[in-house]
C-alpha cells in the first residue's frame, strides 16, 4: 500500500517493518531498544549515552585560569563576565593567575594544583590549553573550556594542534568545550519568563546571536552551546543533553559541518522519542557534493541532498535563514500539540485574507471550509456578504466592539480548527489593539495555536511591543512567510513524532546468511563484472534475469536454449560500463544463428575496443515495466546511503532522485517513492498498469541490507535498471555494477 | 545560438527579430514603434495613452459630496481627513451638503449645480453616487473617487450597479477611482524624505498598509491609489503615470485580479522602456486554473503560471510577501544602476560570513573570488589566517578602528564588486555601532551598493534605527532572505531593462498570406480532422511529414508509393483524441500488403468504435529526434498563449513546459527552452546528436504568428509531438490537433 502522495504516511504503513533478506534469512534480533554496546550490522552505535552537563552549565565551583583584572588586557573583560555569570548561577569562583594574589577581590591560586576545592569547571583564558588540561587531569575536573583559537579553523598546523589537545582531553577524562569558543554559554539567562524555553546550539556565536535577543521579546532561553572546534563535546552531545531537559521546548541549532553524522542522528533520534523539536540551519546548500562516483546513482544526489534526508528522517526541521531559526523555535516551543491540522484565516480586510490563505494554501497548509452552521453564526456579527467561509473576512467594524471577541471564539470552537492565523497589516488602533487584546485573552482561554502576523515594517507600536509579545501564548510574527512554515512545521512535526518508531530500535544487529555468498564475490579494490554483480544481488534476494555466462559461441547457443528463447546478449567483464553505447549488448535474439552471429559480433567488438571480457552473457528478455536506478553510495559523513531515482534518459536529464541514510524502515522506502516527482509513472499513465511498488520497496529493502553488511567493503552499487513489473509481478535487475573497496 | 541556463540571455541574441511566417510571408510593418491607434493582427492594442492624473494627485480645487461635520457621523472623520489634506497640497475644498450651510467652517453647496467653480477633483462620500456622477457630467469635473461599496465585490446584483455606473462614467467623460475605495490617495506624504520615491498601487487599502509605513523608516512614498473595485481607471492607469513621474524610483503593486490583460502589459512595458522597476504581490498562487482544455499542451499551464510568465517578459518583478515587497521596492527605487554583477559578503565573523554567501550563491547571485593584490591588501588590517577572498571575514577587531573603514573601501574599489551585503547578526555596541557608522559613510562616497541585515530580532537598537535607517544610501534589511532577493531582483531588472526591445514595436500588425490559406479551414466550433490541422501548419510554413488522405485500400496502397516506404498509416476524422491508445496508428509498413492490411484493420477498428472517419492518413515516416509539444490555448485575461514543452509519456508527467504571452520575440522563444528542466535533452545527451534549436524557435515563432492572426478563433492547437531533428535537419509536426471557436 502506497500512502498519500505528500510525503506523509498513514500509521499503519508507517510501522517500521522488519528489513528481511536473502533467500533464507537467518534470525536476527528486531525490536528491541538499543543498548550501549549495541553495534548495527556494518559496525555503527546504535546507542549514544547522555552526557551529564548539569554541573557544565550549574557548576558548584569554577576556576578560571588566566583570569586577570589588569586594565586593558583582554582577559579582563571575559573575566569580569564570568565573576558576573558565577555569582547569578551561585557557584565559587576561583581565579588562578601565576603571580596575582587576588582577581576582582577573589584569592588567586597560582596554579591549577593549588586550587581550594575540586571544582566543576574550568575554563582556561591561555593561548596554550595544553599544558592546563594535562595539569587539570590530575584534578579530577569534570569539566574545561578552551577559548583559545588557531587551531583546525586555521590550516593544518593548527589542526595538528588540535588533534593533540583532544587527544590528551580523552587521556583526562575531561569533557571539554572548544577550542576557539566563547563565553556563550555564561550569558545572563532571563528566569522571569514563562513557558517552555528554547535551548541553543551554535558552531558560531555571533549566529547564535538573533536567538539569544529572543529574550528581550520575551521568549525564554534556558542554555546556549557555543560548540565551537568541537574537539571534545560536539553538536550531538549537546542535542541530546536538552532533549532531555524538562523545562526545554525545543532546541534551535546552527551547523556548519557535523563532526559525525551517526552521533548526530543517534541525538535527534533521542529528540525525536521524547518528542522534543529541534529547529536547524545546516550551512552548506550549495556544498559541491564531490563524491567521485563511478555509478549513475552516486552523480544522483549531493552532499547536501544526503544531510536534508538525514535530518527529515528524524524529523529535525531545516531552515534557511537565523529569522526562520527564531520564529519556527519559538513557535515549535511554546505551541501545545495541535488538536486539529485545520487552518483558518482570520482579518479584517478581505484582501488581507484572501493573500494569506492563498500563500497558506500554496505552502502545503489545510484550509477547511467552515460548516454552514458555523458560518450562519459568524454571521450573527459580520455582514452577510463578507466572506466567512475561510479566510474570515469580518470587514473591519466587528472587531471594535463586543463581537470581536464573539467571533475568535466561535472560530476557535471548531472542531476542524487547530490553528488561527490573523494578519495585521498595520497598526489603526480603534479596531487593531483592541483585535490584539481580544486574540490575546482568547489565546489564554484555548489550547489551540492563535497566530498573529503584525504586518507593520516600524515594529515600536504599543500594541505589538506590550500587548502582542507581552503574551506566551500568541505567536507573533513580523512576516507572513514565517508566520506559515512555523506553522506547517508545528503540524508536520506532531504528525512525525506521533508516528515515529526509532529505527535504530529495527537496525539488522546480526549478519545475515547472505553475507558469506556475497563476501566471496567481492574483489577488495575493483569493480566486479555484471555476472559478478548481479551474483551479489541474487546472494541478497534480489531477482535477476535468467542467465548463463558463456566463452564460445556454441556454449551460447546452449545456454539459449536453457534460459529460453528470445535472449538478450551482453560482453561482461569487470571495468566495463556504457555497455549500450559501445554496441555490446544485442536484443531480441530468436535462433541459435541469431545467438551464435552475436556470440561472435560482441566478442569481435570487445577486442576492437580494447575490452577484456570474462565472458559473453546470455540473459532471459524481460517484459516492460517502469524502469528504476537503485543504489548505494559511500558519503563522508553517513557512510553508506540508498538512492532510488526513475531510469531512463529523460530521469537521466532530470535527476529524479531521493535518498536515505541507513538504518530506515519500509515507511521510509516508501516515503522516497512519494518524494519523485515523477512518481505517477509508477501508479500507471496512459493506461498502463501501476507497478509492482511492494516488490520495489523490497528491493530498496534489500539493498540497505547488502549496504549495512557488506558496511565499507562496497564503495558503490548501481541497479540500473531495475524494471518494475506490473501489479504482483514483481521487479528484476537487468544490469549491475558494483565497486568493491 | 541558445542562451545561457539561467534564463538569462546575452544582448545580441536577446535582440527582437522579424517574426516571419507563411511560405511566403508578405511584408509587414516592423520596428515601428506603436501609436495611438494601432492594434496587432489579432485586433489588440499596441498601444495604451498615459491618463493626465496630475489634477487628480495635486488638484487646485476638490468638491466633497456628502461632507459633513456632525459628531457620530462616519462621514465626518473622512471629511476632517480630506479638509487636512486639502490644506496640504494647497487645494480650495468645497463642502456640498443639500441642508448645511458650511462644513468644519467652510462654506457649503447644497448641489454640485451650485459649485463655485469648476473642480479637478469631486470625492463622493453618498451611498447611491450614480445620479452625482450624471449630475458632474455637466460641471465638466475632471476627476471623481467614490468610495461607496456595495458594489461588484457583494455579487451579482452589486455588478449589475457597477455596470450602470461604469456607463455613466464613460458618458461622462470623467475618470472614476472606485467604486469600494478609501483614503489612501489622501494620505499624508512626507515631502522632507530625500531621494527616489515609492509609488504604490493596491486594491486593498489594508494589503498597501505596511509599504505606506515605510515612510516612517525614512523611505519615501509619493502616491498611493487605492484601484479599488476599478469600474474605470485600473492598475495599469496608474503604473503608466507612475512609470512617467521623474520622482518615482519604483512601482509597487498589490494586485488581487487585473481588469485586462493586455493594459497592464502596456503599462508594465512603459514602464519597462523608462527602466522603472515594478514590484508586484499578484495573488493567486493556488488558482485552479480552470482552463477546459481537449489539447495536451492546454493543461501543462495555469493562469497562474500564465501571469507569472508575462510578467517576467516585462520585466516586473513578482514577490509573494508584503515584506518583500517593502524590501525589493525600496532597495529598487534608491539603488543606483550596477556597475558590477559581483556580490561581496562582509562580516566580522566568518560562520556570519559562510552562511551568507551559502545562501546569497545558492539564490543564484555570483560572488567573485577576490584578487590576490586585493587579498594581500585587505590582510595589511586583517590577519592572515583569516578568509578575504569572498566572504571577507575580518575576524571582529579591525572594525573597531580606523582599519574598518579601509577594508570596506578596499572591496568597494574593486572593479569585479557592484554589491556589498554586510550581515550583522546583532548588537555589540564597540564593534557595530563603529561598522554601521563605516558603512554608512562609505556608501555616502560611492555609487556601489551596500547592503546591512540587521539580524537582531529586537529592532529598537540605536545603530539600527538612528544610524542605518536615518541613511537613504545603505539599503537596511531585517533578513538575510530578503536581501539577497532584493539584490538578486536589482541586478536582474538592470540587465533587463539594458537588453529591454518592446515586443509591441515589433508586433505584426497586417495579416500574412498564410492567413487566408488558413480561413479556408477553419470549422467555427469544431475540431479538426488531424489532416486538416496539418494543413493549417503548413500554411505556416511549418514542416509535416509528406502525406495523403485516402478512402480506400488500393489509393492507399497507390499514397504509400508516392509518399515513398515504410510509411505509418492513422485513421484521420474530427474529433479523434488519443490514437494510439484506440489502436489507429500504424508504424513501420513496408509494403503493399501490410498497407492494405493496414487500412482495413483502421477501418474496422473505427466502426468497432463507432469513430467517423474522413479518411486514413498514409504518412512519411520520420526519424528520431528529440520529441517536443508546441501548442496555443487561449487564457482568459491574456487571450492567447503559447506553449513549449518536451514531450513524451514521462514529461506528460512532470508537466515539463513553458508559456508566453504574445507578442514576443525570438530572445522570449528562446528563453523558453532554458526553462524546461529537461532542456539538456535538446543538447543532446548520451552521445544523441544536439537538436535543432533554431528550427524548433522557428516553429514557436510560426505558431505564435498563427495565434495571432487566427486571434480567437483559434481555440486550441497543439503540435504533438514536434520531433525536433539534429541540428540542420529542421523539425516535424508528427501529429496536431486544432480546435475553432
Amino acid at each position: 500500500m502506497l500512502g498519500s502522495t505528500h510525503g506523509t504516511l498513514t500509521t499503519d504503513s508507517r510501522r517500521a517493518r522488519v528489513i528481511a533478506c536473502g533467500e533464507h534469512p537467518g534470525p536476527a534480533v528486531h525490536g528491541r531498544p538499543a543498548e550501549a554496546d549495541d553495534l548495527d550490522v556494518s559496525g555503527r552505535p546504535l546507542y549514544a549515552d547522555v552526557p551529564d552537563l548539569d554541573r557544565f552549565f550549574r557548576p558548584e565551583s569554577v576556576a578560571v585560569i588566566g583570569a586577570s583584572d589588569a586594565e586593558g588586557r583582554p582577559n579582563t573583560g571575559v573575566t569580569r563576565q564570568l565573576v558576573g555569570w558565577a555569582e547569578r548561577v551561585g557557584a565559587r569562583l576561583h581565579p588562578v593567575h601565576p603571580t596575582r594574589g587576588s582577581v576582582f577581590g577573589l584569592p588567586c591560586s597560582p596554579s591549577v594544583a593549588d586550587l581550594p576545592e575540586q571544582v566543576d569547571l574550568a575554563v582556561l583564558l591561555v593561548a596554550d590549553p595544553l599544558p592546563v588540561i594535562e595539569q587539570l587531569a590530575e584534578t579530577k575536573v569534570k569539566f574545561a573550556v578552551v577559548f583559545a583559537s588557531g587551531f583546525a579553523e586555521t590550516g593544518e598546523e593548527g589542526a595538528a594542534a588540535q588533534a593533540r589537545l583532544a587527544a590528551a582531553v580523552a587521556r583526562s577524562g575531561i569533557r571539554l568545550l572548544g577550542p576557539n569558543t566563547n563565553l556563550n554559554a555564561f550569558e545572563r539567562f532571563r528566569d522571569d519568563l514563562p513557558g517552555p524555553s528554547i535551548a541553543l546550539i551554535t558552531q558560531s556565536g555571533h549566529q547564535g546571536r538573533p536567538v539569544f535577543a529572543l529574550q528581550e521579546l520575551g521568549i525564554r532561553l534556558s542554555h546556549w552551546a557555543p560548540t565551537g572546534n568541537e574537539a571534545d563535546l560536539e553538536t550531538a552531545d549537546f542535542l541530546s543533553y536538552f532533549a532531555e531537559r524538562p523545562e526545554v521546548g525545543a532546541i534551535a541549532c546552527y551547523v556548519e559541518g557535523l563532526k559525525d553524522g551517526r552521533s548526530f542522528l543517534l541525538a535527534a533520534d533521542r529528540a525525536a522519542r521524547r518528542g522534543v523539536p529541534v529547529v536547524a540551519v545546516k550551512v552548506g546548500r550549495t556544498e559541491a557534493g564531490a563524491r567521485t562516483a563511478a555509478s549513475h546513482t552516486g552523480k544522483l544526489t549531493g552532499a547536501d541532498e544526503v544531510v536534508d534526508a538525514a535530518m527529515r528522517q528524524y524529523g529535525v526541521i531545516r531552515v534557511d535563514g537565523l529569522d526562520e531559526l527564531q520564529d519556527t523555535a519559538t513557535l515549535l516551543a511554546r505551541a501545545r500539540p495541535p488538536q486539529a491540522d485545520g487552518v483558518v484565516v482570520y482579518s479584517i480586510s478581505g484582501g488581507t485574507g484572501a493573500h494569506a490563505a492563498d500563500l497558506a494554501t500554496a505552502a502545503g497548509l489545510t484550509l477547511p471550509t467552515l460548516s454552514a452552521d458555523r458560518q450562519a453564526e459568524l454571521h450573527q456579527w459580520i455582514p452577510a456578504y463578507l466572506n466567512v467561509a475561510n479566510p474570515v473576512d469580518n470587514g473591519g467594524h466587528p472587531v471594535g466592539d463586543e463581537r470581536g471577541r464573539k467571533i475568535i471564539d466561535a472560530i476557535l470552537d471548531d472542531p476542524a480548527v487547530g490553528v488561527l492565523i490573523c494578519p495585521i497589516t498595520g497598526p489603526f488602533p480603534p479596531l487593531s489593539d483592541r483585535l490584539v487584546q481580544d486574540l490575546v485573552d482568547a489565546a489564554e482561554r484555548t489550547d489551540k495555536l492563535v497566530c498573529v502576523v503584525w504586518g507593520s515594517p516600524v515594529g515600536t507600536e504599543p500594541a505589538y511591543r506590550e500587548v502582542l509579545l507581552g503574551s506566551s501564548r500568541v505567536a507573533t510574527f513580523r512576516t507572513l512567510a514565517n508566520c506559515i512554515s512555523a506553522v506547517r512545521a508545528h503540524l508536520e512535526h506532531h504528525r512525525f513524532v506521533s508516528d515515529y518508531h526509532s529505527p535504530f530500535d529495527e537496525a539488522p544487529r546480526t549478519q545475515s546468511p547472505s553475507l558469506r555468498k556475497a563476501q566471496l564475490l567481492m574483489r577488495p579494490g575493483q569493480q566486479l563484472s555484471e555476472h559478478a554483480a548481479k551474483q551479489l544481488l541474487r546472494a541478497y534476494g534480489i531477482r535477476v534475469p535468467r542467465e548463463q555466462l558463456v566463452t564460445s559461441a556454441a556454449a551460447s547457443v546452449r545456454a539459449a536454449g536453457l534460459v529460453g528463447y528470445p535472449v538478450v546478449m551482453k560482453a561482461s567483464g569487470a571495468q566495463i560500463a556504457h555497455k549500450t553505447e559501445l554496441g555490446l549488448v544485442k536484443v531480441g535474439l530468436t535462433s541459435a544463428s541469431q545467438v551464435r552471429d552475436a556470440y561472435r559480433e560482441l566478442t569481435d567488438i570487445a577486442r576492437y575496443e580494447g575490452v577484456s571480457l570474462d565472458g559473453v552473457l546470455v540473459c532471459q528478455m524481460v517484459e516492460r515495466g517502469v524502469e528504476m536506478v537503485v543504489g548505494v553510495t559511500h558519503d563522508d559523513l553517513f557512510g553508506p546511503t540508498v538512492t532510488v531515482g526513475l531510469g531512463g534518459v529523460l530521469v537521466e536529464v532530470l535527476h529524479d532522485a531521493a535518498v536515505r541514510v541507513p538504518p530506515f524502515g519500509e515507511d521510509q522506502a516508501r516515503d522516497m517513492l512519494a518524494e519523485l516527482r515523477g512518481r505517477a509513472l509508477l501508479d500507471g499513465v496512459r493506461g498502463r498498469p501501476p507497478a509492482d511498488l511492494d516488490a520495489l520497496v523490497e528491493v530498496i529493502l534489500r539493498v540497505q541490507r547488502m549496504a549495512l553488511e557488506l558496511g565499507d567493503d562496497l564503495a558503490e552499487l548501481d541497479i540500473n535498471p531495475l524494471v518494475v513489473l506490473p501489479w504482483g509481478q514483481g521487479a528484476v535487475a537487468l544490469d549491475a555494477l558494483a565497486v568493491c573497496r
